[in-house]
């Protein structure tokens, strides 16, 4: 892991203080400070300060701003962001315009922001990770040097303009349209209708003064597909749209009311030639066009691919959010009390409920496994970004990666921030205690930077694509043998470089384990990888009469089967982050930390299993027997990790500031002493009334 | 069904125009029309009137007001409410006050509420459902006479002080005290300490001058738990709290921001003895308590018991705002056009994808089958509250319906908006599509009126009571027949008045199904109801132990059945539901629509059967190859019932004015259109560029 981006001494680490766990004695123990300080990943320094930055009042989410004044806080926090000595938002750019040329640091930080306020998560996103990254990566080096600097100070606030109306995550059939001059070498960029009007761009309805416009690059009378445009859109000076550029405010939305979204539209304005971003396609003087990628599908999506960072950070701030949303509801759970309990006086934690703890810690397990696989895709993306590996089949395994993390993950973390809020009842649909708020926020998360249906079959045809080709013309259908070895070879294709190692390990180790071995990592990958393969080898079989059929055929056999091709994407990310997770246990140094972590692993791998069970029983991979002994065996599991949940949550590192939820910051435990001790003096003095059912009682 | 509370003359049902039915010849024809007027229900012309005063502007949510604005809109519109010639908020209150004694149309109306503004449903909830009713079900002829007029008016508006801060769904555990002091006949109302304030209560921020107030009253030394009393808190002119009663705003919450929940607190404040509310229970002027409810535990259920119209309209407001979402989602969805389909110059619409038919078109059905089962609720509260069925067994089972259906639709209705939100994509996260917004608002409703945990487990041990009663000695733990009896004893039992009769129908009619006949009442009945009173039985022998055993040992056994004990409710609410959608597709007179409602019914059934499969596969219910049909089967289903999904959706009513989406009313058409019309003219013009792709295909 390359640390050659240590922040500078400004960066003191202000983090959150970490408490010591308090195990029960004898149980093993969580050593919270060192899992901690692990959690923090590649670049802990970087992904510290900017905690430590998102737990400063000025960069928290103020609940009480109008949608205009919250847009105008959110802008002044992204022009304190650009101020920052540490450059925290430049570290993804070229040393030589004041970067660092650290592309995985940056969003390491920069998912972080997520904690202070998504709105300034998205606006920055869409500045630095989005505007300024499409002159980044789709941009020459000329280009770069001109137009960086702008956008990275944000004395030019850009927007982002790729989706339509009319088309949002079918990127290739935008209606924008960019047509070369020769007679004065400039291009036409052009609206032709309502539904190609650029829509839901951060930054386009107030602040934005140019943009990235992704428009149909035409020469010659010749489409050569969707290429990207540098754009002035605004007067800097006046706020006012440029000749022949319109627009309209995309108005209130469900969350992230701090970005001021909007639409664009063009009316013949026009560009000069040096002003498309040239990095895989260039338009001569004369017209002619050139590009280093002969393929139009393939220079399209290496075009797209540049920008997959977007997909990635969200991986993360979804696991910030949940985060969050879990350390409220388990800390105020942890505090709760409701319902009178077996010993007299006394009431039962909330967290000694069998449905609490199933409805929240199985969602700790997938925190944690969400967060080791995100730091194996944040490797993978420094790689690739930093030049360090940067080859076609890891850029491939990236997207990949990418779209199956993004789609999973954002889902999730909108599940868990409702179950979060209701475990909380009343209090947690208060503003105040920021769970509302951060779902309502998070919403669009599933969306936007690819639908997540749409990406998880993305992710689907990529393991269609990889098991025919690691089948290639020998494809069985057979049980038995033929059909185990498959399923190696399968778990071998789907497990390239970064995961490829780890599974071997797994793979190696384990004999074929005993059945009923719920708790050993052989067990749990021999049914989730098999789960894996079998779903891709079935949608594959399916889908090999669609090659040779008709089109309207073709895509009727599609049809049927996009379902299952999707639910076989589901299943490959939860390999990729159960196999995650089984690699940071195993390198846990201190025993009690491994222990309790290797109990989350089992929570998480149960979980999975639970939720797909019947795939197991209807597929043979499991015995009814087994099939009934799993909700027992997760609910023996819930009750082991019980003492150590806080201790879990701990390690985190959200301290109050962080969380800014009244109910998380001990209040509820005050008002409860406060309670026991007024009827503990009521009782001592003699004048508490007695209970009607006492009275009669004696009466008998 | 009583058709005695018809509107007078002013009451012209303003309905939404509905769309004939437009589906292909030779298929059968859902007839919307009739349809729609059969899912009125009940109290047609009082729904009907409700809904068209919801489309009126003056009812509508107005997004662009702050909170403080939102609350000042939605008292007015409770005050134009009250000014209703037709008196739809009196409905439920006596004719010699003006009301009409109708509480199943009051209810039916009322629900039609959240189409304008969930704020107005719950803030006039909270003044006519919750307040007034507090006095008209626990006060007596003589209270009602004097304080039912201020609260039906609103020239008293009103807060329902039960929850507070530390007790939320165990009312029997809350702190607030009611002293008598016989020396001046009073009550003395007292807040001990901090957990003992009100809260959450709408009405109590700003608006409310009075407030039912739940406290433990307490009289010569006894505390004879908990009690209702009517208390001034605010003077009416100034808006300031009167002496001794404080308070706090709740501030913002995640949505129904035109609702001024907030906090009471009482120190020492005195209310005259004629103010406890006595109709269960009597204070005389020497402090004797007297009650005609010997038990104080069954006292304590009854008047908690008479306030059960909140959780009923619950119900009946998550199918409403289900519809809504539904109904935007489904006609986006049938114009919204994305990626190249089969056939040149065309892209796929949206239904036209299995991803989006299975994540849409089984909510509908649920959504059906929700309206059903809450006609049935909605006939068994006026029965009991009209006193045409006010038995002390018809009240339990009100009370059971109640809370299983309130605690699943609350949820399901908060999934349903979000899956329609997100199969809008970004458009469905703007808030002119309403429905983020919507969610918003319906957020609160799983945790309040009864936290949907705490209900379900309510649920599911009046279910093993049932079982306990219903097998007396005779429990037996064999298979085979003596199951099958079982099976059918647990049947009766769960299936009381008004359900008996057409469980039995079904029951009688069918014989043993054939092995694989999915699409048949008697089948998916066998499966659904064997489930319930498997799992009941399952449970409540699990349970058996915990009578006998000392207090701890019991808790801890419960605690490890609890998780059971919730899922067999659920499994109750599905067969509630399907129970009354299989009786209504049978009362269904035109044989098209009999035959649509048919199919939308088996995939009910099997969506139910597929989220479970795994229990039926384990519990020898179903083979694997019935099992591994399920899906195909479903996708089936789907496909056949795709043309008649607008129809379905139009049979619900809603027009432009109630649905006020964007997104919903052709305006993504007409874009369509416009482009198509684009490209056809630039095709026959001869100016269209060439794409790449056939050039170079033309070039080799």
């Amino acid at each position: 892991m390359t640390t050659t981006t240590e922040p500078g001494p400004l960066a003191a680490p202000a983090e959150a203080p970490v408490a010591e766990a308090t195990s029960p004695a004898g149980q093993p123990r969580v050593a919270v400070a060192a899992l901690h300080d692990a959690l923090l990943g590649a670049w802990p320094q970087w992904r510290a300060a900017a905690r430590a930055r998102a737990a400063q009042p000025e960069f928290w989410k103020d609940e009480s701003l109008s949608m205009d004044e919250h847009r105008e806080r959110v802008l002044s926090q992204c022009h304190l962001m650009a101020k920052d000595p540490q450059h925290q938002s430049w570290l993804a750019f070229p040393e030589r315009l004041g970067g660092r040329d650290a592309p995985g640091a940056n969003l390491a930080g920069f998912e972080e922001f997520a904690i202070g306020d998504p709105s300034l998560q998205i606006k920055a996103g869409v500045q630095w990770g989005l505007f300024a990254a499409a002159i980044l990566h789709l941009g020459t080096p000329e280009q770069q040097d001109r137009l960086l600097p702008g956008a990275m100070d944000l004395s030019v606030p850009g927007a982002f303009a790729m989706t339509e109306t009319g088309h949002g995550s079918d990127v290739a059939a935008i209606g924008t349209t960019a047509t070369y001059d020769p007679d004065t070498e400039e291009f036409v960029i052009h609206t032709p209708f309502r539904a190609a009007w650029k829509d839901y761009l951060g930054n386009a309805a107030l602040h934005a003064t140019a943009a990235t416009v992704f428009a149909r690059l035409v020469t010659g009378g010749v489409d050569y597909g969707v290429h990207c445009f540098y754009v002035p859109i605004r007067d800097a000076a006046t706020g006012r749209f440029l000749p022949g550029v319109g627009g309209e405010d995309d108005g209130l939305k469900g969350g992230l009311r701090g970005v001021d979204n909007g639409r664009l539209w063009f009316d013949h304005v026009r560009v000069p030639r040096a002003d498309l971003l040239a990095r895989y396609g260039q338009v001569a003087a004369d017209g002619t066009y050139t590009s280093s990628i002969d393929s139009p599908g393939r220079r399209f999506f290496t075009m797209l691919g540049a920008l997959v960072q977007g997909r990635v950070s969200l991986d993360g701030a979804a696991g910030v959010a949940s985060r969050i949303g879990l350390a409220i509801a388990i800390r105020y759970g942890a505090q709760r009390r409701q319902f009178a309990s077996a010993r007299p006086q006394d009431e039962v934690v909330l967290l000694d409920y069998a449905t609490h703890r199933k409805r929240l810690f199985p969602r700790i397990a997938e925190t944690y496994a969400m967060h080791y696989a995100h730091e194996r895709l944040l490797d993978l993306f420094d790689q690739v970004f930093s030049g360090r590996g940067d080859t076609p089949e890891q850029r491939q395994d990236l997207e990949t990666m990418a779209a199956a993390l993004k789609a999973t993950s954002t889902d999730f973390v909108l599940g868990t921030l409702q179950e979060c809020r209701e475990a909380c009842g009343g209090a947690g649909f208060l503003t105040e205690n920021r769970l509302t708020s951060l779902r309502a926020d998070l919403d669009v998360y599933a969306t936007f930077e690819g639908d997540n249906t749409v990406l998880l079959q993305l992710v689907g045809k990529r393991l269609v694509g990889d098991y025919a080709k690691a089948m290639g013309a020998q494809v069985r259908t057979g049980q038995g043998k033929a059909r185990f070895v498959l399923d190696r070879v399968i778990d071998t294709a789907l497990h390239r470089t970064p995961l490829r190692a780890a599974v071997q390990t797994v793979a190696d180790a384990v004999a074929r384990p005993a059945a009923g071995a719920w708790f050993d990592a052989g067990s749990q990958h021999e049914l989730l990888a098999g789960r894996v393969a079998a779903k891709v080898e079935a949608v594959a079989l399916a889908l090999r009469p669609a090659r040779s059929a008709d089109p309207v055929t073709g895509q009727a056999i599609f049809d049927r089967h996009q379902v299952a091709l999707v639910d076989a994407a589901r299943a490959h990310a939860d390999l990729v982050r159960w196999d995650a997770f089984t690699a940071a246990v195993d390198a846990t140094p201190d025993a009690g930390t491994r222990t309790v972590l290797g109990w989350l692993r089992d929570v998480y791998a149960l979980t999975v299993i639970e939720q797909d069970l019947a795939w197991f029983l209807a597929h043979g991979r499991l015995s009814t027997t087994r099939a009934r002994a799993v909700e027992s065996e997760l609910d023996g599991l819930l009750r082991r990790l019980r003492p150590h949940v806080l201790d879990l949550v701990d390690a985190w590192g959200l301290g109050d500031d962080h969380l800014r939820a009244a109910i998380a910051t001990g209040a509820e435990r005050v008002r409860q002493d406060e309670a026991r001790a007024y009827y503990a003096a009521e009782r001592e003095s003699g004048k508490a009334p007695t209970p009607e059912k006492s009275l009669k009682a004696r009466a008998r």
